[in-house]
């Protein structure tokens, strides 16, 4: 079997750590792995399978002799390095959002669509967090009756923003409880005990990037420009795990007893709806299982064809780390 | 001018105690006031216009002369004592669910359908707060252009539970910041920095309590049962203030300008909607406003007919307390 050389680019990161991490568990055959990160971070020690591994400087020369860069660094160190990376041969597995819209870039999640990789030409999108374990989540209802519209509410985790909105989630909500002043630094507004229905920057049509993601990216993993689908994303006083509520018009009828079955058996999912026992998904049980969580499955009773779901899933692992790993466990094979 | 008895029962309670609060602030014509709750909470002394007023044990006798009763004591008690309250003459506005769905008892919001006041018996009931800022924020649309579907997602903070819930959060919050073993009690699971898609009881539909009362009392306020409505309501850690994610599908065209046009010219809403500036409703600034806030108006990209929008209200005054002193408010005028 071989073995390959494995870069993972934004090392100190939190997803970057995650990715580190996943390599171990699910024991990816790694030669080598390279740690890169920014100046700031360079020479911390970052432990893989027990031995201490430190964190380089990222620069021109970084790829050479690397089989597999999986970068988490931010839109403009994947826009300047991942052309290098591929320049010297490395395949390239992006978590940022440089590429994801790139009509010659595949957006690749493994249960939904692995057909895609086929045509990388050396970068392979991650999409973004929320937009992940919503097509994971839709991809087997869509393949059994299609689906015709989706209005997607989230309840998103402040660890998408990273180590410094965990710790700002901390420190207010201590504040709060002390009764003391807030200090705020990485949010627009206080995220401890309340609700910011604001993620990444506004466009000029009203939604935010963060909105427009779910939008565009489930269009192009889904293969459908004609799908009706808007979003409404909010951050929401949670460490992690994202929680969406999805409702979804599909354009055959199906029965909740039917998509119960189908998601018993799909692969990376995983069915916690049972409500006489007060079991439905729960941001945190995202930090114990992978998969992602779908419950609360329920018709909309006065629409036919309307159903609504509760959906969870980490979105560190796999609405980051994971999924970007899993796209490398696949391209190994080839 | 006529001044009037006015009796509060669940006087101890969160929402008891924002009625007598704000009858103080609106300088309700209150001739005397009569503090009313369980055995647990008599002799408690409450102020009302600086001056003390002792917590009596509700009974039989306790409607004998009292011209308004306001309620706000849980359904059973609701169910039984109000009852007595009208036979003893008094006009009773119950913030339970006990009578919301009485076909003889009007459910108003004085901002939406004060009409239905003059066919009142007695009894008139107060809905639930999370139906009382979608009502009040959709109505003005409905008159435009009228509704066709509601779906709403909700974001709903632990006070509408209670004291104990408010604790709760509280507690948890520094036991996980401590990393410190979670407490439980109040709700099924960790509410501390955690999403819990679960509100009052579940239904055999698959639907909680709280979403059907959005759905029922929301059809029952509007006067249109063919509204197509459907609602996820989730507990969210924050102390104060509930935020909604509603998408509408209007019958007519309308546009957004139209709509804000409208909203800064109806009382009782806060037009909270300037994203160049961050500004949008949150759950922190219902401790400030009691208008229901409204943000984030931007239309369905694929849906020329649906809007999205950001509904943010005072669950424990628009959501209960002042809805009801509202409501007397119309009624001692006649």
């Amino acid at each position: 079997m071989k073995n390959f050389n494995v870069a993972v680019v934004g090392a100190t990161g939190f997803v970057g750590r995650q990715m580190i991490k996943i390599l171990e568990e699910r024991e990816f055959p790694v030669k080598k792995i390279f740690l890169f990160a920014s100046e700031n971070s360079a020479g911390e020690l970052i432990k893989f399978k027990d031995i201490p591994c430190e964190v380089q400087t990222l620069n021109k020369n970084s790829f050479q002799n690397i089989d597999f860069a999986l970068f988490s660094a931010g839109t403009a160190v994947s826009k300047e390095y991942a052309p290098l990376a591929v320049k010297n041969e490395s395949i390239v597995i992006d978590n940022s959002n440089a590429f994801r819209m790139d009509p010659n870039v595949p957006l690749i999640v493994p249960e939904v669509n692995p057909e895609d990789l086929d045509k990388h030409q050396g970068i392979i999108a991650n999409p973004n967090c929320s937009t992940i374990q919503l097509v994971v989540a839709l991809k087997p209802i869509k393949d059994e009756v299609d689906i015709k519209r989706i209005i997607v509410s989230t309840y998103q985790s402040v660890s998408g923003t990273g180590k410094k909105a965990e710790d700002e989630l901390s420190e207010q909500s201590q504040q709060v409880l002390a009764h003391k002043k807030i200090s705020r630094d990485v949010y627009p507004h206080q995220i401890g005990f309340n609700i910011i229905p604001h993620i990444d920057d506004f466009e000029s049509n009203g939604y935010t990037k963060e909105e427009m993601k779910m939008v565009h990216e489930t269009k192009k993993i889904f293969k459908d420009n004609n799908l009706n689908i808007t979003a409404t994303a909010a951050r929401v006083p949670v460490f992690i795990g994202h929680s969406e509520s999805v409702y979804i018009e599909t354009k055959k009828f199906v029965t909740i007893h039917k998509i119960r079955d189908i998601y018993l058996k799909t692969q990376g999912i995983k069915l916690v709806d049972d409500i006489m026992h007060n079991k439905y998904p729960m941001a945190i049980m995202s930090e114990t299982y992978d998969d992602v969580m779908i419950g609360r499955i329920r018709k909309d009773l006065a629409e036919p064809n309307g159903i609504n779901m509760w959906i969870v899933a980490n979105n560190l692992r796999k609405g980051a780390a994971l999924n970007a790993v899993q796209i490398a466990e696949i391209l190994k094979n080839r």
